[in-house]
């Protein structure tokens, strides 16, 4: 009776997938799902020819369990949480394993870790990075808890995790009680200042270098050649070469808005709340908000006309090396300043931190990871977690014509999809896991246009879908009245670090 | 036996100030403290000869108090404040007022109103700016909560708020629920905010300009004489005047390192929190932040060593010119931002904010105040609460050698009679108030500098004393990794708004 590994329970996209991720890796799972229907259809259809096990009920899950019980739950953060950490405390023993997978806010992560220490339950409160793809063939994992359930999760989480270099998995224990969801929370405020500063580079590039879309998308596709390799900066040169159903560039047509969900924000909370100068994601949060009041923008803009025209009559291409300097250094800054609201939040809560194992969970998986860049984005290079993902429609569009897919279709792949699907089909290949059991589609890393466009999903971090036209309004980003915090690195900084960003 | 008009619990110095403040325009008050031999001492000292009246327990006070009742509170935030209402409670009848006149957080008096309206009393929770100082001749008053107590305690209120224009009180209705604390903490926020900016024009002064000290005193003493005329660009040029007991300059001994204490902090999580840009605010919580990492920054300053040696060619004048229109329309900004975010919190909280009103109360007794400049800072001039205040030392050191005066004097005192007391002698004079009664005494407002240095004490919100030698710290900032808002808005705005600020 007793054959399960783990449990999952939550069988939405993310859920589904990383079922199927450690089905691939020679684990038995067993799904729940509160709509237990939902179960079932799971089974008859995604799951079916795998190990994958169900269950009706909590009892009956946890009763196909292996002890020590290893439950996953990737349900709403908040409310749903505490519900089902409630109905499972009767139903497990001393030393079982509840690990929590959403994207809850910490505080809430180390109440739950200290409440169930108390019952003799290991709480572990888990980051997971890389959307619905991520979970499917390899997030970055960032679990943190009672360090007690490590021994018995790691093989686990570490199988199923994204790899890099020579097989190290993007997953290591991150520190004691709500330290695995800090550390969520603040990649992903790392990856709001990414993203501002890829907006604030495209700024510039636009309005004072008065470089054409197609211009742009090639120096974005150099820049990813550079020490800037990585993956927002790759599908930062595909946006903008993505044309709308008319031949002409879509990117100047969608509204310069940007909405928000949240962690960007508990991020430079956060950083107020220990007194940590984390400048820049504060700037990248402000700058979201900013862009949303579009209707004051516009009167605005009606009464200050700003500057007039400008004529760049420097050296082009000696400025936009700048730029891209600008842009490297104002990363480093991101990231260090990330690093210091982390040594911050835990000396204010006596964690002990895994600094270098944060730093190798953020290599690969995860939105803000690097990528290879160009050709050499086949298996086997830099990164085991590279483009097949990056370029393969999602798993449950395989087969079906790809001008077709849905706007639920997930993260990575939507964008990719939207912007390459073309002469993409899917060929299985094998990707190097500890098991040997996965299996990845791999495609033809070139870049061609769809026929037509389709809408597209993107989400900035990990736990909802957001049209990808979200993305696009971000990079879009009326300047007007936007922060500068690029041009203050690139000003400042590359006056003062010339020697260590020029060769 | 019921012949006081209002009661005031908590004896501080800001409560014992506020009490005679109430005094002087005719209203009898009730005083008790927790300790309960500081009523004594108040009565036999700092309240000889007035109609103060003292009580020996709560139920006495209660007793003394006419109907309906009115009691302030002036203790310390947070529990003490609801172990007061629990006791004060049950000896009270419905429609009795309880006002919270502490740094109390928005959200506890927003609790706080709706729980003792279910119980039938009115509360009430109000800013007070200004210091102790401030408490004694004027304060700004910024009160909020249940609207039904308004009419019972406003002759009260706006009599003792300090006044500007032709007598109009820097207090009035500020809104439902929390709001009054609320905007006293937007309030602080935007203190923060004019503290950087000045640090910041300071910085250009000094390291671009290479201006010398009494070059930038005088500079900031002009600017005291237009749009920039307020309190804290007038004792920017004291500070700057002022000589320590070897001759030389206080400001550049002083260590670069600002502390702080909250509200500014709570000001700009609640910009991230509703949404709100108001991004000058928050880079000056991070600047102090920055500051107060001083072993870091020196590591850092041994790598980089930043640009060489500047020297400033162009026109010095004009360039000067510049920064001041620069440093007014970043006020002018972050005073905008302000007021977004009191709509924002309007909004979400569905209250109904008096705005008009709550600029009016900002013109004068709190920090952010304009005051008239110069020689013109006698009674009578555009404000009522000016420069009387600002150039005396506080009332407990009239009649002392003020050349001794302790570091536990209130921060407009302090600081002024640290840098002015020589030839200033209490002379006693009247200030124009409602009930006529109010007596304040005038000195002649030369500035001279005193003999010898005397510790003094500023603080940057009202509820304690911090040296003084931080403020003076925050103006010393080290510019290596300051933020540049100032710069931000010199640069951007300026050229956008050049026709707003230019004649």
């Amino acid at each position: 009776m007793a054959q399960a590994d783990i449990a999952l329970i939550g069988l939405a996209v993310m859920g589904q997938n990383l079922i199927l991720n450690m089905n691939d890796h020679g684990f038995v799972v067993c799904a729940f799902n509160r709509t237990v229907s939902k179960v079932d259809d799971f089974l008859a259809n995604e799951a079916k020819g795998t190990k994958v096990v169900g269950a009706q009920s909590l009892k009956e899950m946890v009763s196909k369990l292996k002890k020590p019980r290893r439950i996953i739950l990737l349900v709403k953060a908040g409310q749903a949480v505490d519900d089902f950490i409630e109905k499972l405390v009767p139903l497990l023993d001393t030393g079982d394993i509840i690990i929590d997978g959403g994207n809850s806010e910490y505080r809430d992560t180390t109440r739950r870790c200290r409440d169930l220490k108390a019952k003799g339950i290991l709480f572990v409160g888990s980051g997971v990075s890389g959307g619905e793809e991520g979970a499917r063939y390899g997030p970055s994992l960032m679990p943190g808890g009672n360090k007690e359930a490590w021994p018995h999760i790691k093989t686990i989480f570490q199988s199923i995790a994204a790899k890099v270099g020579t097989g190290e998995p993007c997953c290591d224990w991150v520190g004691d009680e709500g330290a695995g969801h800090f550390v969520k929370m603040v990649h992903n405020g790392i990856e709001y200042g990414d993203m501002q500063l890829i907006c604030e580079a495209y700024h510039l590039m636009k309005d004072v270098l008065g470089m054409a879309q197609d211009e742009m998308a090639q120096a974005f596709q150099d820049w990813n050649k550079t020490e800037l390799d990585s993956f927002l900066i790759e599908i930062t040169a595909n946006i903008l070469k993505f044309q709308d159903t008319d031949g002409k560039y879509l990117l100047p047509k969608i509204r310069d808005s940007a909405g928000q969900k949240g962690t960007g924000k508990w991020t430079a909370i956060s950083a107020l709340e220990y007194g940590v100068p984390v400048t820049l994601i504060g700037e990248a949060v402000f700058a979201r908000c900013l862009s949303s009041l579009k209707d004051e923008r516009i009167q605005a803009s009606k009464k200050l006309k700003g500057p007039q025209k400008f004529q760049f009559d420097g050296d082009k291409k000696s400025f936009l090396e700048d730029i891209r300097k600008a842009l490297y250094a104002s990363k480093i800054i991101s990231y260090a300043q990330g690093f210091m609201l982390l040594r911050q939040a835990a000396t204010e809560f006596g964690w002990t931190l895994n600094y270098g194992g944060i730093a190798l969970m953020w290599r690969g998986g995860c939105i803000i990871r690097r990528t290879p860049g160009g050709e050499q984005s086949a298996l086997g290079s830099r990164l085991a977690f590279p483009c097949p993902v990056l370029l393969l429609p999602s798993p449950s569009m395989m087969g079906t014509d790809m001008r077709c897919f849905q706007p639920t279709s997930s993260r990575r792949s939507g964008i990719t999809s939207g912007l390459t699907p073309m002469n993409c089909w899917p060929n299985q290949g094998s990707l190097s896991t500890p098991t040997g059991q996965a299996t990845v589609a791999v495609c033809h890393p070139r870049h061609t246009m769809p026929d037509r466009a389709a809408p597209v999903t993107l989400h900035d971090s990990t736990d909802q879908d957001i049209p990808c036209a979200s993305w696009h309004r971000h990079l879009a980003l009326c300047p007007i009245f936007c922060s500068d915090l690029f041009l203050k690195c690139c000003k400042r900084l590359l006056r003062k670090t010339h020697s260590l960003f020029a060769k």
